[in-house]
This record gives structure tokens, C-alpha cells and sequence, in this order.
């Protein structure tokens, strides 16, 4: 089959219908020489388009489907889906890490400029200035793909950055530590970034101890992972007022229930699994390029490993 | 009189007594030569420290003073005091700059990232991701050195920024267009700063019609001068949800009446003229060598000129 300019590809979109308004222009536009279609059978379409939350349980009748391309990083939800035969791809945003570093360091000044503070209420508390970044430390834990771009940004405006690594390899313009000097760490952090994989590692890393090593006033921002934090721990440390308020962004069970404590805690906000999103803007064309190959036959990008599951 | 280690400096601080617990430290950290003294009779005092809701309004006690260093660069406060004969300098602080494109960034951020859709009441609102930086026009108003700072800082985390001014003169990496080209630039404008100086010409700028312009959604933020916007336009404005938010850090009135509109509008936050303040730990070394000079007799930096009036 070829790829000539016209060529019709017929693609199952599986994923929340809402999000199919924001794909569907930006898979256009990547994919100019293609005509997506998305009405027929089962056994007619070329390829999927999936995310969790999408209509499809069943991928046997989907038997002509070159690709089933996913739009997370993550595949751990379909990945055991024994219906799932077809070729499968992870999704690899190349706006991730960007979004990211915006995500933190967005939270970040907000922690930093005191934000909070000027409530509206008609009194004018002009008292207290925060001091520059420069006199802000903040700390990263986590120095892989995400937590570099955190630091880079955050150091690019003026905060003394110090990375935690596993490996403790050296990162231009952050004090990169080994994960032995953790403790050191936190007894400075003013603002702690948690970008950590999951690992055996790293779960309940910051647990009551580690906690209570915080200085007064520091803000945790964690768009990681939500096995990082010790949660009844965390909600303690709160209590007590160490640390001073925590930005939470990844959970152990999502949609975070409504009755969960961190939705009611005043020194708690809870933003929606949005740090790593993926977008459309920068995904497309990863998705188009894959979509091309695989009507063209040629090697996929991105494919999952089913044995090893990522 | 020589300035020799442990010499005495009769120093009287004059500006809220607050502050004194914050510059104590970092004046004697710049002037370790010196043993700065406070008790006395006023004509004792080698020099005064002032700031607007410091207790003097009489100057002509303190007859030896060689010094009056203003603690704000703004002394039109105070340089109309007909009591005050004794040389009086302004504050030149640099991190003032950096200061302000800390509070731009911050705010901005907050507005890109839609900080405020995340109420904390259970409500899981993972169905919109807001787009990358780059996707984010901003529009700095003012390319002066505060606007020049702002817009680097923006730049840097990835937003476009155009930047608009009197001169239309080159900044590196600013789209700068000259101020005839305003109306455009507002109709681009997802966030729009606002830095431009108290001029004939700048009053009441974004008035009603200008208002209009902004697409839907836009924040202002304006951290330059309460003078720019039409207080009455601006609300009625963000009546009809265009702009969607102002941050207002500077007002007609300061501090700002508690009854004032502002705020108790859902759709305005106002901070307390912060974004431009004064920090002792880059400011003490300013104010250090002034006291230095006004000891040994040496011409005084940032001296005012009365009859300019700065």
C-alpha cells in the first residue's frame, strides 16, 4: 500500500470523546497527506488511537489494525489486556518535559512569592517581601528526564538548585547529591520537587522521619509519583505545620477519591494528574509518524515491550 | 573624620519598625567597619534612614546629618518636606529588577497553568490541559529596565513576548513594537503586563475601548503604575469576563481603601505594591557605601535633584 497524498487510513480514535475535538486537528495538520477516517467495522481499521478511558475492552475484532498507538507514557493499564495482539506504542511527548518544568516551576514561585498570603480581604499586607531566588534553595529529587528539565528551568531563574540522584552523576548548573546525602538535603530545602521514579526504592521515601527534617515553611510539589510520600504521614507532618503546604498531582488511587483527606486538608492542594500531560500540539506529529509507518510497513516508534510490560 | 575599623556612625532609622528587624543584620554585614549607633539627641545623628511611615517630618532638628538615604526609589513623599535641607539620596536596589521579573513569572505562570481551576472541593477537572508556554502570547508593555527583565525572564521559561514601547528600540529576544502598534498587540494578548511609567501619555492607557481588544481569557497583571488602567473601564470589563483576571499591585489610592472595589471583585487580585519592594540583602550594600561616603566626606551616590524632584 502506499502513502500517496489523498490516501484514505481508517483510524479507531479510544480514548474520552472530549479529547478527540483537541486530536483531531492537530493529527490533521501533522498528517496532511492522509484522509482519517473513523466510521466501518471493526475488522476495517488501519489503526487506534487509545487512552485509558476509552470504549474499546475487546481488540480481537480489530484484526487488520497495524498499530494500536497509545496517547499515555504509561501503558500499565492495557498492556495485560490479553485481547491486545496488535502492535502497540507508548506515547512519547517530546512537550512533556517542557510542560513539566512549567508545572513545577509555576508552583514553585507561588511557594516562593507567598502568594497565599494576600488574601482578599481588604487588608493590605505589605510587611513581609520574599526574599530573590537566590536566597530560596530548592531541592529536586529526581534527575532523569523530568527532573533535569525542572532544574534547568528553575535554576534558569535564579533558584539555587540541588539535585537527588540514585547515580548522583553530575548535571550542568545543579549540586547534583547521591541519594546518601538525602537527609542533608531536606534540612535546607525551602521548596522540595519530587520527581522520583516508582521504584522498591523510592516507596514511602519521605515517610514521617524524613519529613520532620524539612525547615519551618517548605512547600512539596509532587507531579512524580504518589508511592513517594508516606500519605498518613504526610498529613501529620501538616498538622504540625512542617512542611508548610503540599502540591499533589499524582496519587495512589486516581481520580483521587472526593472524601480523601488531601481534597479537605487547608495545607493541601490537589491538581488533577495535569503535570505530565500529554498535548496534542507536540504529540501529534509522534502519533502521525507512527500512523505513516504503519501503513507503509515500516518499523514502529515507541513499541512496548509486552514481557517486560513497558 | 576617618572611616577606620570600629569607628561610630550615629545612624537614626526612620521608616516602619518592623523593617529595622530585617536591615539590622544586613547593614552591619556591609559596613563591618563600622559600629552603627541609634540613641541620641537629633543633632547628634550623622545620617537618617527614611521611609514613607518612618516617625519624622521634621528634619531641621537633625542638623548635622550628611545623609538622608531613602529606602524607595519613589521619594515623591517626601522630597517636597520643606524641613529637609540635608542631601537626600534615592534607593537604587539591584534586585529590584530581578525581584520584579520574579513576581511577572510567577503570576504569569499561575495564570497559564490555570492555577485556579483546581478549587479544593473533590472535583477531579483533568479534561483540560493548558497548552505549552510557547503557545502562550504575552505582551509586555514598558521596555524599560523592569519590563527589559521581565520579558528576559518570560522568554527564558518559553512564552513569546512581544514587547511594546515608546522608543520601539531593539531588546534581544523581544519582538518589540512601537506604541502605535498597541491595539494589535492587545488583540494577541493572552497575559499582558503592564510596566510602562507614569506619563501624560500612559495615563488611563488601557481604558474601555483598549480593553475590548484583549482576546477572551486574558490576565492582566500590572505591577507598574495605578495610573495606567481606568479603574471603572477595567471593572466593568472584567463584568463581561474580558479580561478573565487582573492582578493589580499598584493603585491610584495606597494603601488601598479596605471598601474599594477591587477588592471584592472574584476576578481581581490584589497584592500590596510588592512586586517593586526593596530587599536589604541587595539593598544594604548600597545604602552601606552611601553612609561610608556621607562619613569621609565623598560625593554621594543617587543623590535627588530637588527642583526634578528625583
Amino acid at each position: 500500500m502506499s502513502t500517496g497524498r489523498g490516501e484514505a487510513m481508517k483510524v479507531r480514535f479510544s480514548a474520552s470523546p472530549a479529547a478527540w475535538g483537541e486530536w483531531a486537528p492537530a493529527l490533521r495538520a501533522a498528517l496532511p497527506e492522509m484522509r482519517l477516517e473513523q466510521e466501518g467495522p471493526p475488522d476495517s481499521f488501519d489503526a487506534i488511537i487509545y487512552a485509558p478511558g476509552g470504549d474499546i475492552d475487546d481488540f480481537a475484532p480489530y484484526a487488520k489494525a497495524r498499530l494500536v498507538q497509545s496517547l499515555w507514557a504509561g501503558v500499565e493499564r492495557i498492556v495485560t489486556n490479553r485481547t491486545l495482539t496488535q502492535p502497540l506504542a507508548r506515547m512519547v511527548d517530546p512537550g512533556l518535559r517542557q510542560g513539566m518544568a512549567e508545572y513545577c516551576t509555576g508552583w514553585a514561585l507561588r511557594a516562593h512569592l507567598a502568594m497565599d498570603r494576600h488574601a482578599q480581604d481588604g487588608v493590605w499586607r505589605n510587611d513581609q517581601v520574599p526574599p530573590l531566588a537566590s536566597d530560596r534553595p530548592v531541592a529536586v529529587l529526581g534527575m532523569g528526564e523530568l527532573g533535569r528539565a525542572a532544574a534547568g528551568m528553575l535554576g534558569g531563574i535564579g533558584f539555587p538548585v540541588t539535585g537527588v540522584s540514585a547515580s548522583g552523576r553530575a548535571v550542568p548548573g545543579v549540586d547534583v547529591r547521591p541519594i546518601d546525602q538525602l537527609d542533608q538535603v531536606l534540612g535546607r530545602a525551602q521548596i522540595l520537587i519530587c520527581l522520583l521514579p516508582d521504584t522498591p526504592q523510592t516507596g514511602n521515601l519521605l515517610d514521617a522521619r524524613r519529613l520532620a527534617l524539612l525547615p519551618q515553611g517548605t512547600w512539596i510539589i509532587n507531579p512524580g509519583r504518589g508511592t513517594l510520600i508516606d500519605d498518613q504521614a504526610l498529613l501529620q507532618a501538616l498538622d504540625r505545620g512542617r512542611p508548610a503546604h503540599a502540591v499533589l498531582d499524582v496519587f495512589r488511587t486516581e481520580p483521587l477519591p472526593a472524601e480523601h483527606a488531601f481534597w479537605h486538608h487547608p495545607a493541601v492542594t490537589v491538581t488533577p494528574h495535569i503535570a505530565a500531560a500529554t498535548r496534542p500540539a507536540t504529540a501529534a506529529p509522534v502519533v502521525a509518524e507512527n500512523l505513516r509507518r504503519a501503513m507503509a510497513g515500516r518499523p514502529l516508534l515507541h513499541l512496548v515491550d509486552r514481557a517486560k510490560g513497558y
